[in-house]
């Protein structure tokens, strides 16, 4: 990781906190306790968007060599947006939404190469949680051929709040999970809908899976049970893309 | 990349050449030149299927601590199979092959994703060519998920020659590459079929281009001409897919 793209030391991550500036998480030393990181914890109360991960001292030393007081900042490279602005604006626009949901995409290159494909099918916003988003780092930003700078990323408090957000808007919700009976092809993928996809590894979670309206896959036939996440997000989309004309 | 996939010094190199190892490319310090060197070189004249690069000695100073004596091979992590072996035992199943070709495809996580995807979609073998594919290392097993221990490998002289054989041997032969008019959802994929996709960085290759039957390319919506080669091998894999019932 770059150091541009990190912010060291409790002052300074204070300031970016009241700035608003995009920060994906912050690292703080496991034993961290000082008036100085009441400061800092106390803006982060502020911020609950932000990611707080406690690391041994040794992680933030491998980072740099700087004087880092036991706190760095991973700074996000876009600006996100929230799911509530963009199904309104998209309905407005006179379109269907389309929007890509992900559950455990930690990944950076998936995450970018995802982010890619939405932006190739047409797809109006990828949303991630706040726990178990890729970093939108220089990797995902390489990966996503650019896309990241235009395509729409929203970064909400859970998916499962997020899902019941697109539910009440109107959406079809369609979880695309390992072992559903229901083929990708079996469904219609036009109209409002959000599709959510899982890292091949976790698969997508039984809450997650409980908020959706449908659950799909897509069929393999070797020994290998799942394609890889940004591989099957391009697969569906393609078919969403076929199906859709607006 | 791990020592145990290299093998280091022009008397081991000869060694494992003439006990016919499967080696992806030997790299040579630019001005090696010793009777040392001329048994290398006339050993590598007996496998031409074996890539030759020359480096600088920093280079091949970078991959190891031990004396190299300006020669190092890359072992492959796979055995290669001849296409003319796999279309005919493909027909005597009496199946039509699927047959997947790779123009310029050298990053190894593509390379293994697509591997991936060609096993769960059912293809028949996945081709490169001498020149220009991708090393199968340890990066590209691990992307792959498996699949290159079950998928066969071609590696081919070159992909206009593969191209030909194909054709001769009844497949239809079709590129997908930027630009094309024709979609890959206007194309008959049933049947004996090869799929040529090529690097979304350099494309398909003009001799490899006229060598086709057909070439289509997959519509993108956004700023973003193209998809990632191995999303968008997904994509049209999985519509062949629909389409065939064997």
């Amino acid at each position: 990781m770059k150091e541009s793209e990190m912010i060291f030391g409790i002052h300074a991550i204070v300031e970016a906190l009241e700035a608003n500036r995009e920060i994906d998480k912050v690292l703080v030393k496991k034993d961290l306790s000082s008036e100085l990181s009441n400061r800092l914890f106390l803006a982060l109360k502020d911020h609950p968007m932000v990611q707080v991960q406690r690391v041994p001292v040794q992680k933030l030393n491998s980072y740099t060599l700087k004087n880092h007081e036991g706190a760095i900042a991973l700074v996000s490279k876009i600006e996100y947006q929230k799911l509530s602005g963009i199904v309104p604006a998209v309905y407005e626009e006179g379109k269907d939404p389309l929007i890509v949901m992900l559950d455990g995409v930690t990944d950076v290159r998936n995450f970018g190469s995802i982010a890619r494909t939405c932006e190739c099918a047409g797809a109006d916003a990828v949303v991630i949680p706040i726990k178990g988003g890729a970093m939108v780092n220089a990797d995902a930003m390489r990966t996503s051929a650019g896309a990241l700078n235009s395509i729409p990323v929203c970064k909400e408090r859970s998916l499962t709040e997020a899902i019941r957000f697109a539910r009440n808007s109107g959406l079809k919700v369609i979880a695309v999970a390992k072992g559903a009976h229901k083929m990708y092809t079996d469904v219609e993928l036009s109209g409002p809908i959000a599709l959510v996809f899982a890292d091949d590894k976790t698969d997508v979670s039984a809450d997650v899976l409980r908020s959706c309206d449908v659950v799909v896959s897509v069929p393999t036939r070797g020994a290998i049970d799942s394609l890889n996440v940004s591989v099957a997000a391009g697969v569906v989309l393609y078919e969403a893309m076929k199906q859709r004309v607006n």
